[in-house]
C-alpha cells in the first residue's frame, strides 16, 4: 500500500495511505488545488495568509483519520470501506471551488455554488474510477446510512471547521482563532447514528463557535479583504460587460467561456466543456486577467486592475444599520467628476452590499452534546453556557467600498 | 544599567532592565517565588503546569513594559519614574501568596487574603529601600493620580491576567485559553485617566474573557485538581488541630507558628515574626509535611498524606445545584465504618464545598472600549457582543470531595 | 510618524514605523514581490512552502529593527538616518529578484543575477525619492563608514539569513532548521567597525550554520524541487527557442521582451523598457505561460507544461561523484524512442548539472567571534567548534533529471 | 482496556492503554517522579526549567509507541508483548534516579548510579507485579532477542535522548536544541536485527547529534547550573561530616539512612530498607534541609544553605586548559580569611572539577545508516558528513567554583 508523510507546520506531519487516496490526490482535479488559496485576498491583510486549499484538504484528511480512529477505539465500527471513504470525502470536499470562490460564485458564475461543483466533480471520478467513490458519494451527499459519517464531513462542527480554523489562524497569525480540535476530537462519540460531543467537551465547542465568530470579523470580513475582494469581483463584471459589448480584452483560454457566457448548474451538467474549462481554472487565470487588463483602453478596468495591483484599495466602511442612501449618492458624484466618469462607468466603483455571519445556527443540525446522564441536548440549551444562545442569530452589517 | 535577558518558553526573551529591579528580583522575598508554584496542585492534571509565581511574575514585567511602551509611542507621558514603578508593582503585585495560596488563606492563615500581604510586603521592602518603591505602592494600591497605571496591574483587564492566561495555557497544553496578549496591549490606550480599549479590539477582549472562563472550568476548577486541594488543606486542618491537642507532629520551623497560631493580618502587623516566618515558607514546607505525616501514628493525618503522595484522590463531584444534604449522611457512614473512624475523624474526609466564577463583572471596574466615535461604553454593551452580557453573572457549583 | 502592526505567524507582531519606509513598501516594486514565492517551487514537497519575498522582507526588516536596538544599547552609536536606512537596505535587499529567481537568472535573463538589479532599482528608487535612499545605497553597496550596518545587511551572518531560515523552516515544517535568531541578535556586537559575535553565542552561531547547511540539503536541493525547477527551465528555453524560430505561442505582456532577446545586465541599464518590463513580472506569468503552453502545438512545449500542472515530475538522482556520460546517453535514447522526438528535441527532456554548498567559506567576510579576552578569531578557530573546519569546504554534487 | 489522554504542551497529546501500563504509571516509585525535576537545577537559569521526570518518561513512552507503530507498518514484527513491554522500558528507564541525580550519585549514594538502581527496582516490580514484567527486564537490559527494541531504549540515537532534548529545549526556551524527533522516527528501520536510519535521516541525526552537543554546553554545564550543584553537593557533604561526627543537625527521615551510611549498590541489594527509604526521596527532602539547614550553628552549613536559597551563588569559572593548582590556593586563602574558617572548612566553598562531554562515540553503539545501495555504515563515515568525525571525540573542561 502506498504511503507518504508530507511536512505540515500547522500539524507536524500528515500521513497519506492507500492507493485510491493517492489517486485521488494525483488527478488534475485535486492538483489544481495547490493553485487556489484558502482565504482569497486575505494575505492582502495577513501576508503569511496564502496556504491553498489543497493544502487544508489534507489537513482535514489528517484530522478525519485521527478521528475515525478515535471514534473505533471507542467501539463504533467503521468498516475499512468507510473509513477510507470518509477520508475520501473530506479530500474531495472542497473540489469544486473556484478561484476566489465565494466572490466569484456570483460574478463569474451564474449562482452556481461550489457544493453543486463538488458534487459534479466527484461523480465525475466516479466514473473515471470505475465506481470506486460510490461509498464517498453516499456519505458526502448524506445518503449512507452512517449519518455520523456525513456530519464528520459536513456539519456545524465537522472536520472541515475545525481544519480550517486551525489553519487559517495559524497562517494568519491571528492566535485567538486556534481551536482545541484535538481535544474536540476526541470527545466525538456517536449515539443513535448521530455525530455527537461529550459533555466534558462543552467548553472546547464553546471556544470553537467562539473563534469561529471572531475569525469571521477578524478575517474573513476585514475591511481590506472586502475591498480588494469587491475591486476584484468589479473588474470581472466590467470585463464581462466589455465581452459582452464586443470589445476585445486580455483572457485566458479557460475563462473564456466564463466571460462570454452565463453559466449555471444546468449549463455545467449538459456541457462538457464548461467542466472541462473550469477545472483548468485557478488564481492564476485572475490574477493574470488583472496583470494584463491594467493596460487594456477601459479606464474602469485598467484603472480598478492597476488599483489592485499596486494596493491602492477603495475604501470600506462597514455599518451596523444600513446607511443613507444619500451617501452613495453623494460618493458617486464626487468620483464621477474626479475621474470623468459617465453614470454605468461610476457604478463599478462604488458598491453597496451586505455581509452576515452565524455563528451558530440552533434550528437545525446542531451540535448535539451527550450528557453524563445519558441524554443529548442542543449546545445552546447546555445550563453552563447560557452565552450560546445570544450568538444563535444572524448578524447582518453593511458595507459600502468605494474608490478613494 | 544592569540588565539581563531570560529565556522564556512562552514570549521567547524577557529583558530585564535597571539596578532598582535587580534588587527586587535578587530580594529573597522574590527568589522565594521559584519554590512557589503558580497552579498548586494542577500538575496532578497537567504534568507540565508546574511554572511558578517568579515566572508568571517576570513574565508579566515583560508584558507591562511592552505596554508602556505602546502607551508612550501613542503620545501618553510616563515619566521615567512612573514607568518603573508599574514595571515593579507587577512584579510584585503577587509577593504576597504562600504556598498553595488560594487554598491556605483559610487554613493555614485566619482569612488573610494574599493582596493584603503583598501590601504589607512591599511596605517592608519600601523601607528596606529607603523609600524607591514610593511610587510602586501608589500604584499598586491605586492613589496614584495616573489611574490607568494602577488599572494595568489590578483590574479586570490587567496585565497579570494577561500572562497568567497565556502562562497557564502554555503549561497546561490548553491551547484553547490562549489570549492575543500583544494584541490587547496594542489596543490600550488611555481616555480621561482611564484604561479602555480601541473598539477594534473588542473581539480579543471578548476572546480574552471566554478564555479566562474555559480555564475556570477545565484547569483552575478540575475536579482532580479540587480533589488534591481538598486532600491538602484536610490535611492541614487535621495538623492544626492534633497541635492544638498538644499531639506532636512534624512540622517545619517556619511553618510552626501557623498551626499553632490563628494568625491574622492584624497579628502580622504587629509581630515582626510571623512575617519573618511566612516569607520563608514555599511548597516545599507543604509537601515536606504531607511527606513525613504519613508516618504519623493519626490515622486521618498519615491516611491522607499517603493518599496525596501515591495519588489515591479523593472522589470529587461536581452539581450545578446543591445536593441533598442526604447523599453526605450516607458517604460519611459508609467510611466511617470502612476505616473504623469517630464521627470528628470522618469529617476531614467527607467535605462539601462551593466554587463559583465570574467571567465578567459588569457593575465594577468595567472593562471599557472607545469607541470610533470618541464614546467609552462598557465591553457588556458592545452591540457586537450579545453574549458579553450573559456570562456577567456568577456561576456557582457545588462540590462533594470524599474518600474512595 | 506612520506605523501599523502585521501579524506575522513566525514573530508574532512586525511593527513598520516611519513614513519613507511606508512609502517604500507602498511602491508597485515593493507590492510586486506580494507576487514572488520566497521558495519558488519547494510547495511541491511542502505544500505550506508558499510564503512571499514580501513577507520575506518584512520580517528581515523586524529583526533588523530589534539587532539595532540591541547595538545602541550596548552603547554604539547608530544615527536615526542610519537606523532608518538600514532597515531600508534590507527591506530593499531582493528587490531585483525575479519569478523563480534563482533559477531563470540564467534561462530567462543573460547572466543577470538578483543583486546586480536589486542595486539597479534601489538607485531609481533613489531617483524617484529625491535622494532619500543615498545612504540606503551606501550601506546596501558597503560603502558607507560604518561596515557593520553592511555586514548586517549582507555577509555570512547577516539578517537576511536569520530571517530566511527560520521563516523557510517555519513555512516547510522542517523545524530542525530553526535558529536562534533572537539570541544571536543579543550575541551581536561591534569591535573596531566590524560586526562581531559575543564568545558565549558560539554555539548558536554553529547552530546556524549547521541548519544553512541542512536545509541546503533538504529542502532547497531537495529532488522534487530540482526537478520542477528544470522542468520550467526548460520549459522556458523551449519557449525562447520557438519565439527565435518565428513559431507563435503565448506569452505575458512583460515576459515577451524576455523571450525575445539575451537582456544583459548593459541592456537594463540602457534601456528603460526592459526594466520596466522586469518590474511587472511575478510569478503569475510563469505560470500562466505554463497553463497556456499546455494547448501549444509544440510536443516538448506542452509535455511539460502539462507534466508540470500536473506533478508528473522528472526523475531526479543526485550523485556524490559524476555519473558517466554513457548514462545519459541511454536515458536520451529511449526517451526520443518513447515520444517520437527528435534529437535536439530530447535535450529539453534530459538534463544533467551540479549543485554546490558551502556551509562556510573561512576565506572571506569570515564571522568574527569577540573572546573574553578581547581576541578577534574565526568562527573556525572557535577550539570549541573543531567541526566548523569540516564544514568548509565546497561540496558538489551531480544530477540527472528526465522525463519518466 | 484502560486509556487516557493526557496534555503535553510539547506534543500536544499524549495517549496512554493498557491495564499494566497504567499499574506501573500509579505505583508510587513512579509518581514519586513527579517530584523529581529532569534538569535538576536548570531553573536556577532558565525559569521555565521544571519539568520532572515524571514528564519525561511519559513523553518518552509517546514517541516509542509512535516508533513501535512506524516499525510495525514497515513490516517488522513485534508482538503485543514485546509492544507492550518496550513501552514499559522506556516509561522505567529512569525509575532509579533520586533528587538531583547526576549530582548526588557520589555525594549522597556511595559511587551508585541511576542505571543500576532503575534495574533494581524494575526487579522489584517485577515480583510485585508477579513476572508481568519480564520481557520489559529483557528489553530493558539487552538480553531479548530483538536487539533493536533495546537500542531504542538505550543507545546513542535512543527514545530517551530524543525526548528529553525536545523536552529540556522546549521548557529552557532554548530553541536551538529542537530535535526533528518526528522525522527520525519515520527514518528509523530496522536491518540484521539492528536499529538504522535511512539514508535520506542522515542530517536529522546530525542535527540531533549537533543539538545535543548544544544543550550540553549550553545548558547541562551553564556554569550557574554548575554553581549551584557544586553548592548543594557540598552542603550535602558537610551535612554527612557534622553527623558523622555526632552534630545533631535536621534531616528527613528518609535521607537520615543516606547521611549516616555511605551505602553502595551491595548494601542496596542486600537491605531491603535501603530501597524503601531512597524510593521516598525526593527534591522536596534536599530543599527541605536546606531549608532548615540556614538555622544551623555550622557556619559553612549554613553559609551554604542561605546561599542557595537566596541565589548568592559561587563564582563558576570555565577553563579549557587545567588552570594552575596556585588559583586555588590564592582563592582559598582570601576565603578563610574573610569568613575566619579553618583549613577544613574551606575545602567545602572551594571546589576544582572536570566536565566532559563526547557528542558521539565512534568506536561502540555506533548509530547505522542504512544506505540506498542496502549498506550499513557508521555515521561518521557517512561522506555527507565531515563533522561528525571532528566530533567524535571526548571534550574536558575544568572548572573552579568558589564562594564570592
Amino acid at each position: 500500500m502506498r504511503k507518504k508523510v508530507i511536512n505540515d507546520p500547522v500539524y507536524g506531519f500528515i500521513k497519506l495511505q492507500g492507493d485510491l487516496i493517492f489517486r485521488v490526490i494525483e488527478h488534475p482535479y485535486f492538483q489544481r488545488l495547490r493553485r487556489i488559496k484558502q482565504l482569497g485576498v486575505s494575505d492582502y491583510v495577513y501576508p503569511g495568509a496564502l496556504h491553498t486549499r489543497f493544502h487544508h484538504a489534507l489537513g482535514a484528511s489528517h484530522l478525519m483519520k485521527n478521528t475515525l480512529d478515535s471514534l473505533r477505539e471507542k467501539g463504533h465500527n467503521i468498516t475499512p470501506i468507510e473509513y477510507e471513504s470518509t477520508i475520501l470525502a473530506i479530500l474531495l470536499h472542497d473540489i469544486g471551488h473556484g478561484p476566489l470562490s465565494h466572490a466569484l460564485e456570483y460574478s463569474l458564475l451564474n449562482k452556481v455554488n461550489h457544493e453543486q461543483l463538488s458534487s459534479l466533480l466527484i461523480h465525475k471520478l466516479n466514473v473515471e474510477f470505475e465506481g470506486e467513490l460510490q461509498t464517498t458519494i453516499a456519505i458526502f451527499e448524506g445518503t449512507h446510512p452512517k449519518q455520523f459519517l456525513h456530519q464528520l464531513v459536513s456539519s456545524q462542527l465537522d472536520i472541515d471547521r475545525l481544519d480550517y480554523l486551525n489553519r487559517d489562524s495559524f497562517f494568519t497569525g491571528v492566535t485567538e482563532g486556534t481551536v482545541g480540535a484535538e481535544r474536540i476530537i476526541k470527545m466525538f462519540d456517536v449515539v443513535d447514528n448521530q455525530l455527537v460531543v461529550e459533555e466534558k467537551g462543552i467548553y472546547s465547542v464553546e471556544n470553537f463557535l467562539n473563534s469561529r465568530r471572531l475569525m469571521y470579523w477578524q478575517v474573513y470580513f476585514h475591511k481590506t479583504s472586502i475591498s480588494v475582494e469587491t475591486m476584484i469581483v468589479q473588474a470581472i463584471k466590467r470585463a464581462k460587460y466589455l465581452i459582452k459589448n464586443n470589445i476585445e480584452i486580455f483572457t485566458t483560454k479557460n475563462l473564456k467561456p466564463f466571460f462570454c457566457n452565463n453559466i449555471d448548474i444546468e449549463l455545467f451538467k449538459t456541457e462538457e466543456q464548461y467542466i472541462d474549462s473550469f477545472t483548468q481554472l485557478d488564481d492564476v487565470d485572475i490574477w493574470m486577467c488583472i496583470k494584463e487588463w491594467q493596460y487594456e483602453n477601459d479606464i474602469v478596468l485598467s484603472l480598478l486592475s492597476k488599483a489592485i495591483l499596486n494596493r491602492k484599495l477603495f475604501k470600506t466602511i462597514i455599518y451596523n444599520e444600513k446607511p443613507d442612501e444619500k451617501i452613495l449618492l453623494v460618493i458617486k458624484e464626487t468620483i464621477k467628476e474626479t475621474y470623468a466618469l459617465s453614470d454605468e462607468e461610476v457604478e463599478y466603483l462604488v458598491i453597496s452590499n451586505t455581509i452576515s455571519n452565524e455563528a451558530y445556527v440552533a434550528t437545525k443540525n446542531n451540535i448535539l452534546i451527550h450528557t453524563k446522564t445519558g441524554e443529548l441536548i442542543d449546545i445552546s440549551d447546555a445550563s453552563d453556557l447560557p452565552n450560546i444562545k445570544s450568538i444563535s442569530q444572524v448578524v447582518n452589517k453593511h458595507v459600502i467600498s468605494y474608490l478613494k
